[in-house]
């Protein structure tokens, strides 16, 4: 999928950085990371497996259960030599530990001596892996390195780019279909299962790939809390609806929030949806390559404060390549007390959110960072949308045209 | 959507295995365990959130970031005073921990000197989140409890079976969609496309929400393993196709895997598909509460043995409620070993799945154990599917109909 020339310049990357920190053996095992230096890509992560990275060798070790093995020799770019697996009385057991396996594989090729760096803040690094790890390896010197490849992730290539393009193509057509599909009457879960599909069946050219999130779609009082999900409830006249979902291709995410209001939209609604669309325009017009990351707040932050407004949360963070559960990058967030430089090729997701108790607004765009400025990915009309009801009576929770009936 | 008299009996069932473990105060991270015994539901798991239960109190406590405090709010039991949250610069910070935030609250009620039982193996409870917390608390004692209330979990209440039963209905309306859907020359995103919208969109009595995992669907020489989602590729005259899928109803899961032949079988597959079949017919059969999970595993071990067939991985585990990445419920492997006796009202995945390296069968089925056998949740036809092949020309990628061309 991406040339090995590819593969080589990532791994030397990361190489560069596990010398910088005195990393001789770098532990991997978010998947994201995985799937950076790999290209391993399957739904086995709920299972213990990881990348070991030596600063002297050139290709990357996969460590996984046994049926994944395959997954891992059809998917990577390495040998197959370099594949290891561990027997299934590993999973899930409370007598065997995959890390146990992993330490004596290090010992093994003798790398049971030297710096190893670990991912500590990454989800699927449990905290008894940790300990077995590091009860295992006694004559180990363990680092931090959490957030080391992440880091090396931060600047996009040519390909990265593109496919971040193809996944707004994808987050556009799902919102599109939100649009069309939300109404008086209608079940939730039937507008899910509409964006579900355009979101996989994608366009002619390309289909997608899951996201690391699935739809979030609060409702009426809802919007008050962003991580709301769906349930089978019918939407009723008068209420807003955020819809914050993101197109995926090939792990490649280009996330997009919008808020509509169906039928009547309130004037508070209207004043919150009015003071987040101009501080978001006024952010975008305003960013440049140079600036650090809190002063790309200070930006949307004075102009909210004008507007008699406050958000308390980030307005933004880095994203690209993910695995579930979050699209975010886990390296940059675009708030105060952030003084990460932004350059070219550099991808976040700016979600000025403003929520209240009884309901909430959310407007975003993915951008990419270019030589002057910043280009949105998607192109999808920024504004609160009000859709005129047509509402369905329905029978037994089936909505019928009015019409019909 | 539970009452409150069931939340607790969860509670009280809880602190009784607290107490049997010598655990006063449990800190619980796994979102399943969270929504067990509150009721909270959203996707914030990828942020630091926990559940802290006092052996001593009745409602457990709430602790998660500011901008979810609103869905602890709307989807818990619990009074709102019992809702504590961090804030955002906590979030994905290098210098502040939630897990530090959370010290403080134990420290400001008293629990910081108490025994600690910590879900040491659960996904979202990360390496640095331990360890700031033993940091944070030198005076506590901490103890693993890993595990501790999916073991609670383990048998189902009648609410639960309905929800389980909702959610089989589902899964048979996607693998159904899935027979129809996938023929030479389709592309799998398409097919997939049409899963998730079964899955979701439900039945007009009811709705699907998201499953822990998505399709996994490989297709060819990619059956060899199990894990592979999708791709945009068309799929080709004598692909095997794995489907492996679950209907999710109020995040209970009822998983159901068959496996499908476009155009033409093999011998070898066909023979694969027979033992798998009749070695799963013989262990629902034999299945009686009584018998430990070895004792099951034994039957199908001996079964495919006499075939010739031999089957590493374990045949099934312990299955409901869960969350992503896994809906399995990390307490039962059917496995050699496992001396767990199996239970009315306890509800398993087995999975007979037989691997090679060139191609796989999968035919599973969910089951409930009553007080005599079992029963499957699902009512699906298990067999290998052989699908005449309809072949579709296509331009640019989207399939037509040989007649309309």
């Amino acid at each position: 999928m991406f040339t090995v020339e590819e593969y080589h310049d990532r791994m030397n990357r990361t190489k560069k950085k596990m010398h910088e920190n005195g990393i001789d053996v770098l532990i991997i095992v978010n998947p994201s990371n995985m799937y950076y230096l790999s290209g391993y890509d399957a739904w086995s992560f709920y299972v213990h497996q990881m990348l070991i990275v030596m600063i002297d060798e050139d290709e990357p070790i996969w460590i996984g259960r046994e049926m994944d093995a395959n997954s891992a020799k059809l998917s990577t770019w390495m040998q197959n030599d370099h594949i290891i697996s561990y027997p299934d009385d590993y999973v899930q057991s409370v007598e065997k530990h995959p890390m146990a396996f992993a330490a004596n594989i290090l010992k093994e090729i003798g790398q049971a001596n030297r710096v190893i760096g670990l991912e500590m803040e990454t989800y699927y690094f449990s905290a008894q892996a940790y300990k077995v790890l590091v009860n295992e390896l006694p004559s180990a010197t363990f680092k931090d390195a959490n957030q080391l490849v992440n880091w090396v992730r931060i600047v996009k290539s040519p390909q990265e780019i593109a496919y971040m393009k193809r996944a707004a193509r994808l987050a556009e057509l799902a919102v599109k279909t939100a649009y069309d599909s939300i109404d008086e009457g209608i079940r939730e879960c039937d507008v899910v299962a509409n964006i579900y599909h355009s979101q996989i069946s994608g366009t002619p050219e390309f289909g997608g790939d899951y996201p690391a999130i699935v739809p979030m779609l609060p409702a009426g009082k809802k919007t008050s809390a962003p991580h709301f999900t769906w349930t089978d409830a019918h939407y009723s006249y008068g209420d807003p609806v955020i819809i914050e979902i993101a197109g995926c291709y090939k792990r490649y995410h280009s996330p997009l929030a919008r808020t509509m209001v169906i039928g009547e939209s309130t004037e508070q609604m209207n004043d919150t949806a009015e003071v987040v669309l101009e501080g978001l325009n006024h952010t975008l017009t305003s960013i440049k390559p140079g600036m650090t990351c809190e002063e790309v707040e200070g930006v949307w932050r004075d102009y909210i404060t004008r507007r008699g407004y406050y958000k308390p949360s980030r307005l933004g963070y880095s994203v690209g390549l993910s695995y579930p559960p979050d699209w975010g990058e886990h390296t940059i967030s675009i708030r105060k007390g952030d003084k990460t430089i932004i350059e070219p090729n550099m991808t976040f997701h700016l979600i000025p959110g403003i929520w209240f108790d009884d309901y909430g607004v959310e407007i975003s765009e993915t951008i990419r960072i270019t030589e002057t400025g910043c280009e949105t990915l998607a192109n999808f009309p920024r504004e609160l949308y009000v859709k005129q009801s047509s509402p369905n009576l329905f029978i037994n929770g089936s909505a019928l045209p009015k019409e019909e009936i």
